[in-house]
Order: structure tokens, then sequence, then C-alpha cells
């Protein structure tokens, strides 16, 4: 009577939801001071001061039907102009507005992306540890998700990789910095994976795509680079949203830049606005184009995620937890010490401290600690994790 | 390489789309004011000053992170519930907060609830003239689209309707007020259409799903009721959007309601917030989900419409057009006085009025105008659509 995969997809929450609405249940009868809501990355950065400025220019404009109005499907054509100069400018990346297609976030970047490559049969390579929705977005599409288990410290497991491609695989999709991890991708690691795409789309007569998923490229710490993917691989399509690191992610605003030098570039482009049209895209939301092209410069206070990284990491490694260090991002993935990282979430639990099992990001024995909290509230945890630690001691 | 039909989809534009562009070349050729572009249905009446209120109260709200941070995927549990007591209040329809899936748009409703609903060899079925994205949709969800030829002025075909539905219907697309034809479909209409659909589902031992498809809802004139479907018929999910009547179109703003009384209420509702999640609609955006709550009884001035249409209407009667009188949204479906629409289209192209040939909405020898422009627009072209008329006597 109705669509089982959807309605399974629908009944059941993540973890990471299910570990954030127990928190404000919780909240409720300890008190909110007693919950330490590490589950969730929802930003605590307010977003910069210019976003309001813009925001209240576009009000005050006297059209309204101008500023509410439909776009071109692929994003007004300025603001797409914006999009592909701040592109050449900031990574030297040759693009164009014409392979720009503003979408609404991230997941729709990822969805539509997915689709305008597939054909059946294909698989689309993912690294552990990942984001969970992206086995959900691949499967939207028709697609088999193949993951590539965490090499060591979460780096890249390329060895892996070179087992899992195989004839059909239409694309991998790379995280960086990474969501769970906080791992920033060394420019080494990214030159032996574009190495291995190009000899192995040789291998099969293919073009293997690399399907950059970059929310978090601007949160990354002490001067570390995020290599630019295009410039390393021409099969490039860059999955981007400002959710992170402008703090919007309830507007749902991003883009897709498709590598105009990739191979047949203008019909992937056609077949990522045939996605977008497929799946009800319309345009994506037109006053916040407006707004993101007036601070495609701007970021939150990334220095205060800095900040709480260093007090968390420093404190977890200094009561005896084994973690890898975050270089973005604001995650902060941390070894149980015991084997079952969900034994291990329920002790943290009593205690009030809500950490995500890592079981869903395809790696066993870890959690996953959002620190896009405020500062006073890691502090407040710190006694709770050292108190979780002596358990085990 | 990619996927040969997206491809296909993103690289042919609709012929409302093509026609746009070409007035848009053409304006720049011969002078704005020598092109009468009616092809498109971007509201010309700007958005209520309280939509402006809102915008203003929320950008002012000292917390940004609230206002622009992630609602919980179905939206925000307030705003939900000011949408399901305006359902109440406006039309007696007993609906639940726990029912309303907020979306980005009426596009999005639909494709959404047409995923939610199939399974493998389902088929849709759509009545002619219709909004042609409709196909796209349902195809997106891997169904099939059934056309219901058009009734007498554009009325519903019900007899037709009987021969198409079989074991495999999953559902109706109903839209009224109508895009193309501006007809309401009647409350005997709806009677007859209903009891149709409750003896094909128990004739199926089924539940044939009413999508009732309704963004210009409250676009209609000389006092007609809109009938509320899920008054007349239990499995109704009604797909809205504040695009049309909040002049919103750009900022992708709308929701599904799930009569909570429908058939296996509970899994459908799961089964929509499935295929939102599943085509990457994390939420609808943050802040126009408190704006559309906060203006929840609130219109762009309808009046302005009506004016429209009766100038529009009464001129082309007068100078022997065959229209269908529109009762609602703000579209006029008028005969073409020759067989083919094309070559009907292309004669006022020559005069600078773009009218869409109504092939693409499943009806021959008709054109669409879209007058949702300015009333000053529309006196200027009078004199050219009685020029074209001339061109058949």
């Amino acid at each position: 009577m109705y669509n089982k995969r959807m309605q399974n997809l629908g009944s059941n929450r993540s973890v990471i939801r299910e570990l954030f609405e127990y928190g404000k249940i919780m909240a409720s009868k300890v008190g909110k001071e007693n919950v330490f809501d590490f589950s969730i990355g929802n930003p605590n950065v307010p977003a910069p001061s210019s976003v309001k400025e813009s925001l209240l220019k576009y009000i005050e404009y006297p059209d309204s039907t101008v500023i509410h109005g439909y776009t071109s499907a692929q994003g007004d054509a300025g603001v797409r102009k914006t999009i592909s100069d701040h592109i050449k400018d900031a990574f030297g990346a040759n693009v164009s507005p014409d392979f720009i297609y503003c979408t609404c976030g991230a997941a729709a970047s990822l969805t539509i992306s997915i689709l305008a490559l597939s054909e059946p049969g294909d698989n689309f390579i993912v690294f552990a540890p990942f984001f969970p929705e992206y086995k959900v977005f691949i499967e939207n599409a028709g697609a088999e998700a193949r993951i590539v288990s965490a090499g060591e410290k979460c780096s890249l497991n390329l060895n892996e990789l070179k087992e899992k491609i195989d004839s059909h695989t239409k694309g991998v999709i790379l995280n960086s910095p990474n969501n769970p991890s906080g791992v920033v991708f060394s420019e080494q690691q990214i030159k032996e994976l574009t190495k291995i795409l190009t000899e192995k789309s040789a291998e099969y007569s293919n073009h293997i795509f690399l399907i950059a998923d970059e929310p978090y490229r601007e949160i990354a710490y002490d001067g570390i680079k995020v290599p630019y993917l295009m410039n390393y691989y021409k099969d490039t399509i860059v999955c981007y949203s400002y959710s992170k690191a402008l703090s919007l992610p309830g507007e749902r605003i991003g883009y897709i830049a498709v590598n105009p030098e990739a191979y047949e570039a203008q019909n992937i482009y056609y077949a990522v606005c045939g996605a977008g049209r497929s799946q009800g895209y319309v345009c994506a939301p037109s006053l916040f184009q407006r707004v993101i092209a007036d601070n495609i410069n701007a970021t939150g206070d990334i220095e205060q995620y800095k900040k709480n990284r260093d007090l968390l990491y420093n404190s977890l490694v200094e009561y005896g937890y084994d973690c890898v260090k975050p270089q973005g991002a604001f995650y902060l993935f941390v070894k149980a010490p015991e084997a079952d990282a969900n034994a291990f979430s329920n002790k943290a639990k009593q205690l009030g401290l809500l950490l995500v099992p890592s079981d869903t990001f395809g790696v066993k024995g870890y959690v996953r600690i959002s620190y896009c909290v405020s500062y006073d509230m890691i502090k407040r945890s710190l006694p709770k994790f050292k108190e979780l630690m002596e358990q085990y001691k």
C-alpha cells in the first residue's frame, strides 16, 4: 500500500537523532545543566553579522517579487558567477558559472550528483568512517554503496579501495575535513587516491568520478590546507554547503560545481539539472542565494571551534582516552575503552554524556563527539569524562 | 557514463521555460515594452507587508543559531501546529501536527508524496490539462503516469477515469484551482470523483489515494468555494505551497498534510518522512517556516489577479476568442483559432505575445496565458490580441 523502503527510512530515526531526542527528554527530567549533548552537528557559533546585514538589505529591496521570485533552476546567474569567481580566486580551479548548480544544501547536492551519474548496476565507493546518509542517498539512485574500511588513524585505506573498484564503479565520495573523524586527508593521500582512480578508469575504459563532499572545507585548524580536488583530478564534482561555515544549516543552501574539464562535463551538468528537476528541486531558496553571494568570503568564528577542540582533545588524552586528533570539522572520534561502542555510549549516558557510537559510521569501537557546543558545557563535562574513564581502570 | 534520462530532462527545457528565455532575448532586441510575456507563473503581486515584518522580527532575534538552525525533519513542531490549527479552522478537517510534513514547496511535496506511495508497477492518474512536471515526478518514483483526457470546458472526464483505473492505480492527482485552465472543480464533480475512487478501491481491494495539489487554493474569484478534499475522501494527501498566494515562489516553502483518518496513515506519514530523507530534503528552509506560520491567514492582494482576469477574459471574448472562464489561479486557457496551437503561438510571437501552446499540458489546440503580470501590460497587449484574431477572420 505504500513504499516499504521509505516507510522504514521514515520510521527509524538515525542513531544520532535518537540520542538527540533522548537528550531533550533527559534535560526536562534532570535539568539542562546535567545533560552534555554532544550528539548533533548543529553549529553553535552564530552566523557572521554580515549575514544579518545582507538579509536586511534584501528585505528592504523595493520589489519583493524579485527577491522572493523564482530564479533559474541552476540558480541566479549573478550568484553563480560570484561562486565560480570565488572558486578561481581561492583555489585556482578553472570553473565556470555555467557549471555551477545552486542547491538546497549538501544533502541535495549529493542526491542530485549521485542520481545524475547513476546507471543501472552502478556502485559508489565510500570510505569509512562516513556520514551514514551516504548509503541512503546512493540507494535512492538505485545504486550500491561499497564501503572501504578505515585506514590507520582514519586515513584512506587505498589498498582496499583498489580491491573494491570494479567496472561498475561510477564514483568515489570523499569527505574532507571528515565527519565523523575530523581528519583532513593529506595531499599525499589525495595524490595516491587520484592516481588509483586514473589507473582504474583506464583499466575499465571508464571515468570514475570523484565526488567531493565539502561542507566543512573552511573549518580547518592550525593553518592546515585542504586540497581542492579539481586541481588533482579532472573528473571531479564538488558538493558544497553553507550550513557549517556560515552557520546556516536550516536554510538549505549550497551548490554543485562540475569541473568543466571533466569527461562529458556538459552532459554531466545537464544530468545534474535533470536530477534536480526530477526530485522536485525547482531552485535553491532565492533570498539565501543572494545572501551567500554577499558573504562569499565570510565564515562564523572558526576560532571558537578550535578552542573547543583544544580543550576537549587535550583533556581527554590526559584522562587516558585514545583520540584521533581533529584537523578540521567539529567532531572528535574517540576509541571506546571497551570493544562495544554501544555499551560504552550507554555507560556515558548514565553520566549525562551523549556520545554517538560509531557503528553506523562504518567503524566499530569508537564514539563521535560533536564539539560545536558552548565552551562552558565542555568545561563542565570534563569531570564526567574523567569519571567515565576511571570505570575502566 | 551518466544517467541519460536525467541528461535528457536537464538539456530539454520545458516549453514554458523556452518561451520565457526567448522573451528575455526578444526584449533586449526590440525593447521590453514590445514584448508581452504571458509565459510563466511567477506572481507579480508583492508578498504582503506582514511577510516583511516577520522577516525583520526573526532577523533581529538575538540567537541566530535558533532561527537558521536545523529544525526537525518534519518541520518545527510549533509551525506544524499552526498549520494544522489553520486547516481545522479554515476547512474543518481533522488534521494533526504529527501528520504535517513541511517541504521545499509544491514540487517537493509532490515528489515526496508520490515516492512515499509508490511500489513497483504502480500508476498514478492525472487529469488533462495538467502541469507538465507531474509526469517527471511520477517517473522519478519509477511509476507510470496515466492521462485522462479533458472533459468539456476542462472539467473532469470521470467516465474515462473509470476506464483508466486498474489494480495498480496508487493515486489520482487533482489540481484545483487548475493550472493551466483556471477551473475550480465543482463540489458535484468532487463527489462523483470520490465515489468512483471508493468503488474502485473496493473493487480492487485497494486504497487509491487522492493527491490534492493546491498551490492556488487561495486564488479563487467571485466568492467561489474550493472544496477541501479531506472532507470528501479519507485517503487524501494535501500538497500545499506558499509560492503563489503569499508570492514566495523562490523561497521553496510548503507542506504535506496526510489525513490522519487515511488508511495506514501512520505508515504513510513515515513513508513521506522517508521519501524526503531519501531525496536529500533535510528540512524545509527554517527562517521561512517561521515566516509562513506568522502569515498563516495572509495572502498577497488577490484582487489584482481578479482585475487582470476580468480585463483579459472580457476583452478576448469580445475579440472572438473562445476562452475557459477562470474561476481561480492566474491562468487563462484559450482555444487557438486554428487546429495547431504551436502555429498559433508562433503567429502570436510575431506580435510580441508569448502564449504557451497546450500540447505539453496534455490537450491540443489551446494556449495558456499567465496573467500574473501588470495590469498595464495586459492593457497594452490588447490591440495585439485583436490584431492576432483578425488574421483568422
